[in-house]
């Protein structure tokens, strides 16, 4: 991948950038994603060879974090791959939503997959007891789950097959460990692919190369600004990107969302993830007249692989659009993809730069996930957060448990 | 549907009030979709009734405004309701979207509804000289457009089915008109319920009824507070909401991201769809602990119509879960939006407010397109932006053709 930034490097940071450094480096010995590029796959492999043939779809059992990564790599691939299994997410407890998922799949077909880090998510539960009700042979479930936790315990218990979250990788960090590559292995997905465009970024930035420039010139952009241009927009020009777009903002808002560690300040960046060219019919206005409060990442696809074109056919008094004839559909979306950034770079106070992912395969997915989880613990620093906890969360998750002990009662 | 309000009402605006109310009158003299709950569909039903039976699947070529909302309300009542025909939507260039999406329809069994409102849409009219290369026959292809539009008078020249939209209604306000009702009747969704639902709204706002009160009330609180409060979250309880939060998305966004009229100052508020509980482990953190920037209405539905509950299972070591054993799972849903909120409330400088929407039908998905189109005009009026306009994205439309027109050379 490459990134282009249309907007100034700050002056006078070498000092900054030496001590941002070593705080990375430092984070590096206790954070376990950094490494998961290096993630020994052979257990997932051993497994996903063992899985029956007659098993056509993958259905995960998650929320968040346990189901995001893996959404946003199968339906970033599904259009160009041909895959070895559907994969489904039950990630609601809408009723409604849970009997539609019901009725795309086959029970006796379906391998599950139970992933929970703390093991305890309501969500899951509920579903997980829903899915026993209909099928209660354990071998159909696998279980993914920090080593002791409940559910770790109840699936020994019942001797059933059980994976664990790598040493410190929290939840919407965890997309290149067992959490997101056993689901993608079972479907068929190029999981070695994916770790080694990670990889790719992983040396560029750890040995001082080229995406470590971009990085830290866009990180120290944000986190200057950061309240100033609190909203930060990817603007992706393919619907393959729909889902890693959903990714990115749980990634980016949870992460950085926080009270700073040393005032206590609310600070937050909002993500938002858009779709083009479809949100310049919705969102590009508000961009270009609204506020300036957002910054804007396009991100472009280079090659398609794809040879539809728009057919040589003349309208009648639709002559005006014949510019369009003969084009590749490709081409077109590229195109409004770069008018759209013109029009937004004249106006001059809106930062901008542009990301252009080489295909749509593994590697380039692999390497888009790490850019955006280094960028993510950049900014968590230089904002001075804790960019790897969420404990926001916690009240409501204990006003629950009240009011459902109450029910019981 | 009910709204109840978590903030305090602003003091000393009587005359505000009226102020307001004498603008919106004004307005409604001129904006056509006031007055589309009285739109008379017995065009449309009779059109409906002629189209084969044959017919399985209803293409939209349609992009934004032209989209968006046939799309909110279909997937709403997708779940709960046998649908006549299936309704595809091609809104986008991207060569892999158009790809996969062709696999989902037969040519032979579809009716294409081409729908632009100014008729010279590139995506749609790209995406419609594509379909004519596959099928020629202009009797399976219906146009909706303004009058006199080059779409328009090339329907004509063919001879095909031309619908238009009303007087001075705008895309995104439009899905109450042929736009959005046109689709959904050839899908068999009641359009009359859904217009009997945006009377209701409409006769409680204009007979000073419950609804203007919370308007009103909701509307001065934003306005006043637009540049503290101006990212605005739908945080809503249901999958079937999903495509109304995009609706919505461009409702707000691209009605109130503005140059103010009198000083041209750049304002807006930016619109951010989430779905619960899936986003509580995303961007739940954020709100709860980030910048004070975000006013959150959380969406609830009141009545799901299902059975679906919780079975009584035990699991060892999973004890704790016993509490949800037994409870249906609309009511655990609807929990855990009283729980997030209730957590939220308790930080006292977050504005909530909660909508109670009834049930999954047309009625009430009538009523809270209706509530939204009102908000947004209430806003509009007070930030002092015109709500109608879309200037900021005809640059790049400008330089999107320039490019076009240099390829061709």
């Amino acid at each position: 991948m490459t990134n282009k930034i249309y907007f100034e490097d700050l002056p006078n940071i070498k000092e900054a950038k030496k001590n941002l450094s070593k705080a990375i480096m430092k984070e590096k010995e206790s954070v376990g994603y950094y490494n998961l590029p290096q993630f020994d796959v052979s257990s997932i492999d051993e497994f996903a060879s063992r899985i029956d043939d007659k098993i056509e779809f993958i259905v995960v059992l998650g929320i968040g974090g346990s189901s995001l990564g893996a959404k946003a790599i199968y339906e970033f691939l599904k259009p160009v791959k041909e895959m070895k299994r559907k994969l489904y997410f039950f990630e609601s407890t809408d009723p409604l939503n849970i009997l539609s998922l019901l009725s795309k799949i086959e029970i006796k077909k379906s391998h599950f997959l139970v992933i929970s880090k703390s093991g305890t998510t309501v969500e899951t539960i509920a579903v997980f007891k829903y899915m026993l009700s209909i099928n209660k042979n354990m071998g159909h479930y696998t279980i993914i789950t920090d080593l002791d936790s409940p559910l770790d315990k109840f699936g020994k218990l019942k001797g059933m097959n059980i994976f664990y979250l790598p040493c410190n990788v929290g939840g919407r960090f965890s997309v290149l460990s067992t959490v997101g590559l056993l689901p993608l292995a079972l479907c068929g997905v190029d999981i070695k692919e994916l770790l080694s465009g990670a990889k790719k970024i992983q040396n560029s930035f750890f040995e001082d190369a080229y995406i470590k420039d971009v990085l830290f010139k866009k990180a120290f952009f944000y986190a200057k600004h950061h309240s100033t241009y609190h909203i930060n927009c990817i603007f992706a020009y393919s619907e393959t990107l729909k889902y890693f777009c959903q990714w990115y903002v749980q990634l980016w808002g949870e992460s950085l969302g926080k009270k700073q560690r040393h005032s206590a300040f609310n600070v937050g960046l909002t993500p938002i993830g858009l779709i083009g060219p479809k949100d310049q019919h919705s969102f590009l206005q508000l961009i270009v007249e609204g506020t300036r409060d957002k910054s804007m990442t396009c991100i472009k696809i280079d090659d398609f692989k794809d040879e539809l074109s728009i057919p040589d056919i003349s309208l009648e008094e639709l002559e005006s659009l014949d510019i369009l004839n003969g084009l590749e559909f490709h081409d077109l979306i590229n195109m409004q993809c770069d008018s759209a950034m013109e029009s937004l770079k004249i106006l001059k106070d809106i930062p901008i730069d542009e990301i252009i992912v080489p295909r749509v395969d593994e590697r380039s997915m692999g390497e888009l996930i790490y850019y955006y989880e280094l960028l993510t613990s950049l900014v968590g620093q230089l904002i001075d957060v804790d960019t790897y906890n969420q404990p926001g969360v916690e009240l409501g998750k204990i006003i629950l448990k009240n009011k459902l002990s109450e029910v019981r009662k």
